[in-house]
Order: C-alpha cells, then sequence, then structure tokens
C-alpha cells in the first residue's frame, strides 16, 4: 500500500520571511513595460492595515497612485528618482497631522460597533488617550503618528517580497510638495515616507548584483 | 504509474502573511511558565537584522533582556506591564541618539569592504550624508533613526507571528529610566520602543477572545 510521502518539514516557521527578506532590495531601476497586478497591490495594502499600531488608532493613511500624471508631477519634488514613475504604483504613507478627539473617538466608537460591546477599562483608556494626546504639540503627535505608518511600511515590503513585487522606499522628498500635490493637509495628513512598486529591471539597475550589507549579529544584538 | 498529487496551489503568496497577521495580537498575559526557545528567537532577531533601513545605516541596536531581575526593574517604569516578567524575551530598541561621521563612516566601509570595492557614487553619497547628517540638530536624527527601528520592529513582530510567538509592542515606558537601567546613553543609544516575547495565557487576558478591529479599507486606502 501506498504511503503518502510526508513533505520535509525542516524548515523553520520564518525562514520563508528570512528567505525573502534577503531576496528584496531597494530596486534601482524598475521596468516600465510590467504592472503590478492588481491582486498582489491589494494583499500588499491589506498587509499594512493589519500592521498593529500604538492603541490601534491606525493613525495614517495610504494612498495608492497609479495616475501617471500625477506620478510625473512627483518625480521632480523626489530627487528625480525614476521608480516613482516606472514602477506602476506609487504608495503614499500620510501620517494625521494631529490626533483629535474626533479621530480618537472614531477608532474607539468602531471598536466597540464591531465587538458588540463597551466595557468600562476600554472606555478610560480612552478617556486617557482623550486627556492626553489632542493638548499635545501638533508636532509631537504627527511624529508618534509618522512611526506607526513605519509600521505598515515595513508590513507592506514584506508583503511585497512574498508576492515577488519589487519596492524601494524613499524618504527623499519634499513632503510639503508632496503635500500639496495630493492636498494632503487639507485631510489633515502629512507624506511620511512613499514606496513605489514594480519589477525590478536588472539592466541599468546597479544594485541588483551587489551583496545585501548589514552589520553583523554581535554589532546589533546585546544580551542583558 | 503513480502521478505525485500536486499540492493545491490557489493560496496567494502573501496569504499566509496575511493569515499570521490575523492571529496574531498585542497579548496582555503571558503565560510566565513558558520561555521562547532561542531559536525562535535568532530568527525573530534575524528579520530584524535584515530589514532595510534608510540609506542602509541600520541606525539603531537590540538588546535582548533575559535577566529577570533586569526586567523586574524595567516593570515599574513601564505602567507595570506584566509581560515584560511574564515572557521571557524583552527586545528593546534602542536607537542612535545622533548620525555621528564615525557611525556613517562605519556602515560604508563595511559597506566596501562586503562588496570588495569602492565605487565614485557610493562615495559621492556617503560625502553627501556626512555634509548632511551630522550637523543637523541630535533630536531630529534620533527620531530619524527610531522610524528606523519601527521597521525592524515590525519585522520582527512580523517573524514572531509566523514562528507562533505572541509579543506586546509597547511605547508605554519612561524612557529615560528605561536608558538608564539599560546604560543606553554612554552607549549612544536612546530607547525607542519594547517588545516582550513569550507566550499567550488565556486566561485573564481579555483581549484575545476579541475580534481585531482596523479601519476598512475604504477609510485607510485612497486611489489616485
Amino acid at each position: 500500500m501506498n504511503q503518502p510521502i510526508p513533505h520535509p518539514t525542516v524548515t523553520a516557521p520564518a525562514s520563508e520571511l528570512i528567505e525573502r527578506l534577503h531576496w528584496r532590495y531597494a530596486a534601482k531601476k524598475m521596468d516600465p513595460a510590467k504592472a503590478v497586478p492588481q491582486d498582489k497591490v491589494e494583499r500588499i495594502l491589506e498587509a499594512a492595515r493589519l500592521a498593529p499600531t500604538s492603541s490601534g488608532l491606525q493613525p495614517y493613511e495610504i494612498l495608492v497612485v497609479t495616475d501617471p500624471a500625477v506620478r510625473a508631477r512627483i518625480q521632480p519634488i523626489a530627487w528625480n528618482q525614476a521608480q516613482i514613475t516606472e514602477g506602476s504604483h506609487l504608495l503614499v504613507f500620510a501620517a494625521w497631522d494631529h490626533y483629535t478627539a474626533e479621530r480618537i473617538n472614531h477608532m474607539f466608537d468602531l471598536t466597540n460597533e464591531v465587538r458588540g460591546f463597551r466595557s468600562e477599562g476600554w472606555e478610560n483608556y480612552r478617556n486617557m488617550l482623550l486627556s492626553a494626546y489632542p493638548q499635545r504639540d501638533p508636532e509631537v503627535n504627527f511624529q508618534h503618528a509618522a512611526r506607526q505608518a513605519y509600521i505598515g511600511l515595513s508590513a507592506a515590503m514584506v508583503a511585497a517580497a512574498f508576492e515577488e513585487v519589487d519596492c524601494t522606499p524613499m524618504e527623499g522628498f519634499d513632503p510639503a510638495a508632496l503635500d500639496e500635490i495630493l492636498g494632503l493637509r487639507a485631510r489633515g495628513l502629512r507624506s511620511a515616507v512613499i514606496l513605489p512598486l514594480g519589477y525590478r529591471q536588472p539592466e541599468g539597475d546597479w544594485l541588483v548584483n551587489l551583496q545585501k550589507v548589514r552589520r553583523p549579529r554581535s554589532e546589533f544584538i546585546t544580551e542583558v
């Protein structure tokens, strides 16, 4: 009688993740003829949406810019980095410019609605945030919100690697100019980081064949 | 002749990642009797080490605190959150307090060493950073470095989810007190965020059975 041959299970649970992190790099040249399929974009966005944030507030939004004319306007205010127009999608992570009572209440109300009940502990936590965040300097709040956006950025980059989609995280742009192009300030948002999605074009990419460099574990990790 | 039965390949490349993100949550109660095996901790740290950072500078370090006495000192300066001592490992993401010429040069020298050559473009980029970063306000540099630490934090949380290890990201601690306990300032580091690792203890965890809440796609994503 034929026994099913078990698949090898020698790989560790996170080994594919680690392999995918080795595979990815910040593509310097993308192929303008290849568009990322929408189902892949959706899974990349979904990973960001599911990523955790401080107090669950998700204090940022993602703009998915595909319009070639808009991306052509963004490229010159981003050191002319070509991936912005060579890729097929540009993700703009735009953080809340401030934590307002309205925004905090919206998330707590949504949570109560989804879970179907109110709890005293959760309402106390809401009140604690309401008494602390809206009174703080908006710049402090934006910086805090931007950090949360980076958690989503990282989740999106990992998801892209699983989808074999290339992406190039970029901080090198004029945030005020980008906010203006996308009308972000009127929506209470400020651009924090951008991420073109596309496919690497090895010809003309100086980085594609170079080894990934990271500090060794001994310079990165300390045990206490 | 027996044909091998192909495994179903209906799942999308990032579907397991998305499943893992649904599985994870910020455990509110960890089981003090269960320690995370070291090989799992290593893969979680490796994911953070491989995560991308701005200009590849990796401007942070991770301290892995297992010493129960040290964790017992940290808990009271972190709102007494019990996971700090209930978990088996506490990861402290400590960002550079400043971008110094020495730190920038170290990463560029390491890159040249690993890749086995110097290029004019890369050296120009080094000089651009050297002329920009060390002169900036150290607080601006720390904030920038802390954002990069959040990319590693997110990669570590994803890796933990693949390893079925629970983790609870925490910003609720007194950074100056934590820096003092761990002697971070003398090393040019400042604590940015902490992450206990352990295993959820469903009894006594008010969050474990509650639904994860995220804003719907329509409130999170805008197409342009």
